[in-house]
């Protein structure tokens, strides 16, 4: 009884042939003594029909199935009388007449249905996950997930990458937080790491002579988990030599362009929007900006800067700033509506949220009388703000502003509908800062890493202001996601020696956290650069999905646990012995 | 000066074209003020001339290169005086007048020079990996790699494989005993390990309804190297639901087929040869026998059972056997060529070895006299000994006279020039035993996996002859190598039930071990089976090579260490105690 078909595949097309199928009972009705079975695959559904005019012994067998019973029939496709075409299933217009059952295999009550839309608590499906993966959703979800990786690797090798395998044991990073490690039995005292991304070995294949270089490669973070966090992860690496940033991120949206055509029918305008980091920032609040909506924080300091509000002022004279949002059409909130913005706005760090209504053609509000009305005009031209509109100020450093009311665009959009499910919205973020100033450390440190390019023209202000150097660095935001990023890196050794400076290393330091890679730099460094996308992210987005743990056929639990297979688990004491380590657990104060 | 062409690519019908290179300096030649440099990138080397007459400053900035500085050129292709054509060069007809240079990196001298064959310590190469790639032998293994893997991907998604990754943070398998550990940071004394093999995930998969799974999956195995053994390996997963042994088997022909046509042009022939593992041990004395040459084991044991030969006849009482293999033309050796494959046979468990000359029409040497008339006459014609052969004789175990003959059938095979070496002979071996009986443990032991589903004729066997039950197991091997194994699965509970009987463990021993594999197996699981293929070997074979590390591109050494990176290494007190660990070295006694 080899499968000659696949359920979903049968149509009108194949009424009168013979056909043997394997599939899974979904479901089964008794009707007056003719059994209907929806016979379920990897393909689809389609119903199979028992009749004792046609069935003979195949009814008796088969009316001891149950659902998930494993079976294997043969039967003739028949179209099916008009009142009982199913119009909701690709087979609906005909079905099988069984002549042989064979039964593969009995199945025991599954804990939950097999079918979408399961409301079922996440830790039972993840405990049967091999349950979970039948349903035709997850199963539609492994199907994208190997196609986008297919469409990945298909561009990349016409375009002449070369997929190479980089180690999964490898070192310690320098500060080697977040590292998982892995005992070595051979050498004693030792430790492999589990790499966070192969950024260096990416880079040495660049020294190496392999001018493009891609992989789909496993990363791993030990970190706090959040929602949208795997201690396990994919990315899809990517680095080059001899290409200009301008060239990769072109090549890089026509990959885009061809992985949306391909897997949910979209056609994306090519160029993406372009924002410099100041520019999203300064606009959206967000240096990971959701597009598909305007609502644009609007600069007050010139014009609130002398108005009697005084946190303003004194804000202002601090050098933080104050912005605005215009809430089109939130002017007829309550004012209970109002106030539990604050708590929200609160979370992103916002000591206050000012607001003004505009109502029955006039400001309201508690600073209304603060302004005069030439402040008034200002800011009503400035923001345009008309009739039924809520304007709402954050005033504190750029951050604060930017975090709060980034927040806020995000939450009013959603909640006033100007959100586009069905839109993809694509821009590149660029020229992000090369460096951060860490308070506590007093100095400099790397935004994205100590290899990262400074823009050609920013390499002067290493000797002035190191923060305002703009680097070659790029991310790629998708609908408010950030899906990808990279940079241009440094391949000339004044200029990694510059770097150095402004990080506060020492030679000794250099030399001790990057020593080989610099001694690699030294013989003969093409210029490269390279991007990484987040592959599970880039795959729930394009599954409609919200979480990541449904776009992984085996995830993990937000405390970074498998629940199927029960693992992390204690292992044996002598396993410990070989690999030369104790378990060692400190009182919880010391944690 | 972004590159309009590759070294490699230009060709006579590139003459007259302006043209932009980048890439490393491979040589320079200074001929009489004029500077001729073979530049090299990925695609291959051309070569490019500065020129008085119309290099002008281009030449002075070319006269301070040196080898492996990094540069970008533009000139005009023109034909190549034909007195100065290089042959040996796919661009040896043609040469590029440079009119522009820019240098993009300068180069120390490296440790080695960048060609093919340089002899240099491995230790250094690994050292220097990133130099190492660089050579034109090691960037075409990478690139058949990667091409390797794409035909595999390529052929499987055509025949409806969905590529799906399983974890790399897992549970350490039952016995535990090579499994690399991973200490939890957020589960305290608790650790995942690295996965030995993707087994239990493909086999939920197949549970899950997948039907159709492949990977190309990292794996990890902490053992004692050997030669061509590395920590970490690749290999292609494969599992299918609803196919019967032969219809895979089938596929993976085609499979392989279509690898070796568009890798090294080499047209298998379809299909494959089939052994059982009983023909293979008999004939060959191997599991994994190399086919390209004859030289076949030949049974003696009813000819020289009555012999004089005391060895002979004890051994056969005791249920042991005798072989012979008759080395064509080795007859002319001399005393002490013959007797140096004694300490040889030794090393595989031989305690002797007989061995009888056909020299001026008649058999000698030591056992000769041993023998009657009628018996010679039978050893001449069982054997087909002619003038010049040479036969030896094996007698022990079945277990030693395979090891011994099967050994000294491939030496003397390789030592009479009988192996072609452009000759891919592929056979698949099937009808392994499925359980082998453990004298130690005193119990029967799965050859392959406890999962491996007997032959349905041999399933009555688990009554009165477990250790007779052949396995739906299957080799593929070529050229005397292992490349893949796999087996049809076990999918009936009370199949499964005897096979745990078998192995003599206990309900609690199987719940502890296999709990939830046999949870998932109650709830519908399809008739499955798979194969999985050593990739790194595969690609070993394909370029030619004889050492798994030429295939890596980061390869570690026989002591399982990276040399470039310098891994593992010790880690800091503070990362231990982030993860509850502690190293514990013990007295040398105590390994």
């Amino acid at each position: 009884m080899q499968r000659s078909h696949n359920c979903g595949q049968l149509t009108t097309e194949s009424i009168g042939q013979t056909v043997i199928l394997n599939g899974w009972v979904q479901t089964r009705r008794d009707l007056g003594g003719v059994l209907f079975i929806d016979l379920r695959d990897r393909s689809g559904i389609v119903q199979i029909v028992f009749n004792p005019d046609y069935s003979g012994e195949a009814l008796q067998i088969a009316d001891k199935t149950r659902s998930e019973y494993v079976i294997a029939v043969k039967g003739q496709v028949v179209k099916r009388d008009p009142e009982t075409v199913n119009s909701n299933l690709p087979t609906g217009e005909i079905e099988v007449r069984v002549t042989d059952i064979e039964v593969l295999n009995a199945a025991k009550t599954p804990p939950f249905f097999i079918e979408d839309g399961v409301e079922v608590d996440e830790s039972l499906r993840l405990k049967y996950r091999y349950l979970d993966l039948r349903r035709p959703e997850m199963q539609k979800t492994l199907l994208l997930r190997s196609k986008a990786a297919k469409i990945f690797r298909d561009f990349l090798d016409e375009e002449g990458f070369i997929d190479v395998e980089t180690p999964i044991l490898t070192k310690s990073s320098p500060e080697g937080a977040r590292d998982y490690l892995v005992p070595s039995r051979v050498h004693e005292g030792e430790f492999f790491a589990l790499p966070q991304s192969p950024q260096i070995y990416k880079q040495l294949l660049m020294v190496g002579g392999v001018e493009r270089y891609y992989q789909i490669a496993r990363c791993f973070r030990d970190e706090d988990l959040r929602a949208d966090r795997q201690p396990e992860f994919t990315q899809v690496d990517i680095e080059t030599s001899f290409l200009s940033q301008d060239e990769l991120l072109g090549m890089m949206e026509r990959l885009m362009q061809r992985l949306f055509k391909e897997t949910v029918g979209v056609e994306l305008a090519l160029p993406f929007q372009r924002l410099t980091h100041a520019e999203a920032m300064g606009k959206y609040g967000s240096d990971k900006p959701d597009l598909r909506f305007g609502l644009e924080l609007i600069e007050m300091n010139d014009i609130v800067a002398g108005s009697g509000v005084k946190v303003f002022a004194s804000v202002i004279e601090k050098g933080g700033e104050v912005k605005c949002l215009n809430a089109k059409g939130c002017g007829t909130w309550t004012r209970k509506e109002i106030d539990d913005l604050g708590p929200y706005a609160a979370r992103y760090g916002a000591k206050g949220l000012a607001w003004i209504q505009v109502k029955e053609g006039e400001f309201r509000g508690p600073i209304v009388k603060f302004f005069s009305e030439e402040e008034i005009a200002a800011v009503k031209e400035r923001t345009g703000a008309e009739e039924g509109d809520l304007l709402l100020f954050s005033a504190d450093n750029k951050k604060v502003v930017a975090d709060v009311l980034g927040a806020l665009r995000l939450k009013i959009g959603r909640q006033l509908g100007l959100i586009d499910d069905s839109v993809y919205k694509f821009a590149w973020v660029t020229d992000f800062p090369l460096l951060g100033y860490d308070e506590e450390q007093k100095r400099y440190v790397a935004e994205h890493h100590p290899f990262t390019r400074p823009r050609e023209e920013d390499v002067a202000l290493f000797d002035t202001d190191p923060g305002a150097i703009r680097a070659q660095a790029y991310d790629i935001v998708l609908n408010g996601y950030e899906v990808g990023g990279g940079s241009m890196r440094i391949y000339k050794r004044d200029v990694q020696e510059k770097m150095f400076d402004a990080l506060s290393l020492s030679k000794e330091e250099v030399q001790d956290k990057f020593g080989y890679l610099l001694d690699a730099f030294e013989y003969g460094t093409p210029p490269h650069g390279g991007i990484a996308f987040g592959f599970d992210r880039l795959v729930m987005l394009l599954a409609g999905r919200t979480n990541l743990r449904e776009t992984i056929a085996f995830p993990k639990t937000a405390s970074a646990t498998d629940l199927l297979m029960d693992a992390p688990s204690p292992v044996k004491d002598a396993q410990l012995d070989e690999l030369h380590i104790r378990v060692a657990i400190k009182e919880k104060a010391k944690k």
